[in-house]
């Protein structure tokens, strides 16, 4: 399966034009987002690392072509033209694990317009699920005030690219690890899990499962909640004062609050206040804030469904528009999707090490301050490729320069200042009254 | 990269034990949702074909197990055990396509502890996510009252997988066809598609880029809210009559049905009512149902975002637990999470050609009444292919089939009902006892 054909077929019948009619000139397209998903005060760029690679690696394999010419709306020089298609452009983006805003361009593609126009939808489809991820788990390892986090959601995520890439960017974002072995074979991310509620029944009693396991694994974490969890926190006593040795329980469902407490006092008064308490079960920050505040006891974290799928801001509203091309600036003036026009670059002003403001100006006004785009293709050429420990580290480092009031997990008055150079503007409403 | 290994880590650390143990009985496990997501009063299953292939083509490769060989847990005779493994039990399912409610076993595996424990990540992952946009695509298909419905979500959706299979998902429930290449070529579904509001930006004015569009593709669909619909419009009807032919416009802004409505007029007056209206833009089942009320006119509706994450409900919560082994019947009676023991079938109830009710019963009791799991795989041989084109057929006939009650868009006061056989309620009673 070559993942260059994920386009939409208007990519391909734009670009037949301009093939046909020699419009194929230097043009550049920005990916941005119009306005924050409720919830959000901030974003975090993801899936660049994809995109870079699915760019300098772009092809029509024939059986591609084959499948076009199907189609009957193409000529065979554009079928050749496509057979040799490769990517000559330059592409520049704020790195993995940047925050970002509403109006910055994120990503930036120049290259001969045919080129730039057929990454629209691979590039959004990675960006906006993958940005949209990173923004969920930035808020998740927010609310967990650094109690560890695990990536349990693949069987929620929408799909297996999903899994895969869900794990990758929790762990850009924080998280200690994943549940997915596909992951972490990929990305090199650390694996955990121990049993599902179905090993217990397995076998003739809970006991006998703990005994089992115990057998096999030395220090795992039981799971305590398939019959009654205080019951099941008795029975771990028992092995624990036999000698056996584990590591913590886990409790997946019930009154985590309650429950948690309750078991961590039965630890303690029986000498074990080292186990560790590991707790999941439609975890996320909202839920996560909600009961440490009630005073939940917890070592770990597993996160699962509304991690994977975000699922109180299911998708992000990246687009992809041209800015400029030989021509000149471009914008589009459309009800409410007004762009603003020309080759950007966004600088980030810093006070006493936290944000204090974004600035977005022409690509050409150098202005005093960390410009957050850079550049990862030149010339069709990789100029550097992203790691995904060096996006952790970026993340991490990111997290302390947000000031406090983007940290809030609710919707604040406040909203970071991201300002747009006069000359911008000036550009902007110039082309606006040329119309 | 072997999608075998999208599995989580806990269910090789359960087979391990298994293996160690020789607790390798055969085991049934089944697939149900516990609720309907909100707004959902019936659900579609789906995604049934890929969890076949996968299952029969399930197989460790050589550098998975050496992934596996570095986590230093399992023992080498595992990894061999591995390295043979291969499906030899029984998978039954309900087609892609049917209706099915909370409860209901949707899949049912029957094999060897250790694999059928070994699908559950990936099983659910597909089924899960398919079956959610199968459900939501439905309820587009009923509120768009036979307008015809295109797939347009890829840059929304989560990830590549995802973006083919929500192209695959709505043609079986209805659609027409998808903007998306790479599932059109894999699938054989028609494509959709014609231009962008950068293709208009691209050209001077937006009559030269119409234009060198109708010079290259004959009865084209035309974009015309870039700047202004209503001058784009007037300038379609230009091109009208100078004789160029037009299949159709596409609004994907602004308010649709006013613009729709005046949009048409437009062309009626000018003796052009056969243009169609193609609208776009934020829409689902909600959306359309108000439009259509408001008396927008519409020959096509492009459905992206909403559709392509279900945005409304963006995850549906299978789950997959042992219901019965060589030893009897299991159940897990953890807080609101009980389950129904035993092999189980479910069989349909019909009454003047519309579901009357549901009954779910052990497999052994047959009633009178469809029998709605089908087998697929047997000793680890496929039994039936799912074809797309068969799927689709199905579903629109279980379309006419379900009653008018459940087909509002909106809950309704009155659910369908899943009876539970006596039977069946005696043994979970007694089994809840015996703990």
């Amino acid at each position: 399966m070559n993942v260059s054909m994920l386009m939409d077929l208007y990519e391909l019948t734009m670009a037949y034009s301009y093939f046909k009619s020699s419009r194929n000139e230097i043009s550049t397209f920005e990916v941005f987002i119009r306005n924050l998903p409720e919830n959000r005060n901030f974003l975090v760029s993801a899936g660049i690392d994809d995109i870079i690679e699915i760019i300098i690696n772009f092809r029509f394999e024939e059986d591609d072509i084959k499948y076009l010419r199907s189609l009957k709306i193409f000529s065979e020089d554009f079928l050749e033209y496509l057979k040799k298609f490769k990517f000559t452009g330059d592409l520049y983006a704020m790195p993995n694990g940047q925050i970002y805003f509403p109006n910055e361009p994120v990503i930036r593609i120049t290259a001969p317009r045919i080129q730039a126009q057929m990454f629209e939808t691979i590039v959004l489809n990675q960006f906006n699920f993958q940005s949209m991820i990173a923004s969920k788990c930035a808020r998740i390892t927010l609310a967990s005030r650094n109690i560890p986090c695990v990536d349990f959601s693949p069987r929620r995520d929408h799909g297996i690219d999903s899994a895969i890439k869900v794990a990758k960017v929790s762990y850009m974002c924080g998280f200690i690890g994943t549940s997915n072995l596909l992951a972490g074979k990929l990305y090199n991310i650390p694996v955990y899990g121990t049993m599902a509620h179905s090993y217990i029944m397995s076998f003739d009693s809970e006991e006998e499962a703990f005994r089992e396991f115990l057998k096999r694994f030395s220090e795992p974490v039981l799971l305590i909640d398939t019959y009654d969890t205080i019951e099941g926190a008795k029975k771990v006593i028992k092995l624990l004062k036999e000698g056996y040795r584990i590591k913590g329980v886990r409790i997946d469902s019930g009154d985590l609050v309650k429950l948690s407490k309750e078991v961590k006092k039965i630890f303690e008064n029986e000498g074990f206040g080292n186990i560790k308490i590991f707790l999941s079960g439609d975890l996320d920050e909202y839920v996560i804030e909600n009961i440490l505040n009630e005073g939940a006891v917890a070592d770990f974290f597993g996160i699962g469904t509304k991690m994977g799928t975000s699922s109180d801001a299911p998708y992000l509203n990246g687009v992809y528009k041209l800015v400029e091309d030989e021509y000149g600036f471009k914008i589009k003036t459309s009800p409410q999707k007004l762009t603003l026009p020309g080759k950007k670059q966004v600088y980030r002003i810093y006070e006493n090490g936290l944000m204090k403001e974004d600035i977005i100006v022409l690509e050409d006004d150098k202005i005093n301050g960390e410009p957050l785009l850079k550049k990862y293709i030149e010339n069709g050429k990789l100029v550097e490729r992203i790691a995904l420990e060096s996006s952790r580290k970026l993340f991490m480092e990111n997290l302390l320069k947000i000031p406090p009031y983007l940290k809030n997990i609710k919707t604040q008055e406040m909203v970071y200042p991201v300002k747009i150079s006069k000359k911008l503007l000036e550009i902007q409403e110039s082309l606006i009254k040329s119309f």
